[in-house]
């Protein structure tokens, strides 16, 4: 292969330029302090963790970990989420601490993807777990709580369609008893919400006309609590009814926080993390066709590090929603440009700190005497609007030198 | 080797818990702020980056850097530093914008250490670099702005040391010409701070008497200007008299800052990267063994990456920082519990919504009518003061549930 170019970066990882970071960090604040304001206390864990602990516990695919050996030989990856960490410190350092825990979190996870494939390789995300509570009431907090964290985003407009893992393996595991790997190829489909190719999978299927009917009745149980009443009259098998009966109860309490206008439930939901349990969410803006947050509740994680426990929450795709969030941050007002000569350079630097102390963006600028950017300087001196300098743009300048200081 | 346990993490990485990270989070934010009061600009850059690329222009040894490999067989690093990857921004997306630069940056870093040396392999360093300025106001200014980031971390005393790489290149290169090995043994003391090394060496080194003289009184040449005064008379090298020029210029300026309690002139400082040229410095708080920042002058990194340009910048260890800042967040005073019955659920979600508009941070809690948490709740809302309830702290506490809410 050849050597990369000295201004070259790794494919699938991003620079992130002043006025990126400016609203990357702005969403960054806002949706953790949303998320404080819930209850929810932020942490942090390393970049690296062990591949046989949080590398295995993770729902990322083996070939999707960015892998490394470390000096004795024992294999470390580059964290795919946060969920499995913060199972892992939940069960260790925080083992003492009663159940429930509610913690946030904004970090930068890692993806090993094919360099083809144009995806990032690293990316952020924000989020929570609610670690210690089975209830229906959780799985409704965390939904409410991941709206209000869209909002707090300034993602404009979007939809949470809710569905239930336990619903889709029931109804598969009754309509298509042993077949595994059919049920398997029907997920899959579903997963990547391509209904044509569930469709077309289903006719190959040898089956009764009634059981098709049943499968491809699944893909119009998508609305509010009426799709999960047509769901438990349509199908029998005890496990799918129980599901729906849980999804209902989370419906339900939505209403309660007055949200259910942002949500809808979709029983073709299927979550794309194999540790998902029970309900699972998605979060679509409009205009996008990928999610923009996601979750689900995960009651058999927190086992793999030695303290089950029930557990559920969601993390919005951070830098996804860079794009479409409205809110800009507001530029910071008074960047200005303070010019000295030499000879009045205490007075102009003690001018700057007075000024950085009001919480002015300060620039200082030493010239000589004869500089010819004195000329341009002066020019802009006597103007009140936004001047460029040096490429640069000032709301205010303060000249000091060849006479009195003047301010613009 | 053995599996790691569930609950173990890699050697040299951290967990940090709410209460940390609340301190952790309030320096960066402090810092950040304190460096865009100064006009530098916020970026960010990727974990990634290629070994050929910013791996080998990194001042960090090849043994110190974690690597892997990409898809294709091209070598991986994790950054090392912020200083090589923002050359490689300058370089090419910022490559129109004219100099001087002011960036800043919150990163985390990596080194893969030896495991026994009981050292951090990942670490939060906060800094800037100011590209495109070859002046002593240049220096000044970073120097300056180290002492105000240091300040707004609140770290309660430090000192600033200043030195000059041309100084100790052209003294030695005087005293022993064409000795580079025993130069070498010589800086290698001086880095570590390790002055009873240093004599030893001159010790065994074949020396004459004045010229053995003029090393060891170079222990001596720290202070003010007059340490400066004392080595240009000391000292016949031109190299080295233009560096302490250079330096007494960077004092100078730092006089009109008014800042020149903080610093002392440190003519055995030797900076620890590879890439210095000028001007260097380290900032030691009181009571610890190691600088809680570290900076300097570096004029031909830049060229590394295609765009030639004098360059000085430093950066906070904000890893180190968080155990000595005296500032403490101010813990989110309100954090109130609402406990509800499933009654009243609708009115205990409104009044947290209410509340959570206002900026408390409540946690809701739904319980059964003939909980036995009923009691001990009730009994705490009649109190005033702090309350614990299942071994989390909470300002106040409103109960909805068989009969009206109330608060305490």
């Amino acid at each position: 292969m050849s050597k990369p170019k000295g201004f070259e970066k790794p494919v699938g990882v991003k620079d992130y330029l002043p006025h990126a970071v400016s609203r990357l960090r702005r969403i960054e604040r806002d949706v953790l302090e949303c998320m404080r304001r819930w209850g929810y206390e932020q942490i942090m864990t390393p970049t690296l963790e062990y591949y046989d602990t949080v590398g295995v516990a993770s729902a990322t695919s083996d070939q999707k970990l960015f892998k490394l050996l470390n000096q004795r030989g024992t294999t470390i990856v580059l964290r795919s989420d946060m969920t499995s960490p913060i199972a892992r410190v939940a069960a260790s350092l925080l083992k003492d601490r009663p159940f429930p825990l509610r913690l946030s979190y904004h970090a930068n996870v890692f993806r090993a993807f094919e360099e083809e494939a144009g995806r990032d390789a690293e990316f952020f995300q924000t989020g929570v777990e609610l670690i210690g509570d089975p209830s229906s009431e959780a799985d409704a907090e965390v939904i409410a709580l991941a709206i209000a964290s869209l909002q707090a985003a300034g993602v404009p407009s979007f939809k949470i369609a809710v569905g239930h893992v336990g619903f889709l393996n029931g109804l598969f595991g009754e309509a298509l008893p042993g077949r595994l790997e059919e049920q398997e190829s029907l997920k899959a489909c579903l997963l990547q919400r391509d209904y044509v190719g569930y469709r077309e999978t289903l006719r190959r299927l040898e089956l009764e006309d009634a059981v098709r009917a049943e499968l491809e009745g699944l893909l119009r149980l998508r609305g509010g609590a009426e799709a999960g009443e047509q769901a438990l009259q349509m199908c029998g098998s005890e496990d799918a009814r129980a599901a729906i009966r849980q999804l209902l109860e989370v419906w339900e309490a939505l209403g309660a926080y007055g949200l259910q206008q942002h949500v809808m439930i979709d029983l073709t939901m299927i979550g794309d993390f194999s540790y998902y349990t029970g309900m699972t969410f998605e979060g679509y803006a409009s205009h996008l066709g990928f999610p923009v947050c996601s979750g689900g509740r995960y009651d058999n994680l927190l086992a793999q590090f030695g303290r089950p426990a029930a557990a559920t929450g969601f993390a919005l795709k951070t830098t996804r929603i860079l794009d479409i969030a409205e809110k800009e941050e507001p530029e910071g007002a008074g960047r200005t440009l303070v010019a000295y000569t030499r000879e009045q350079r205490r007075d102009a630097l003690l001018e700057a700190e007075r000024m950085r102390a009001d919480g002015l963006a300060v620039t200082t600028l030493a010239l000589a005497a004869d500089s010819p950017d004195w000329a341009e300087l002066r020019e802009n001196a006597s103007r009140t609007e936004t001047f460029a300098f040096r490429d640069a743009w000032y709301d205010s300048l303060l000249v000091y030198g060849m006479g009195e200081g003047e301010k613009a």
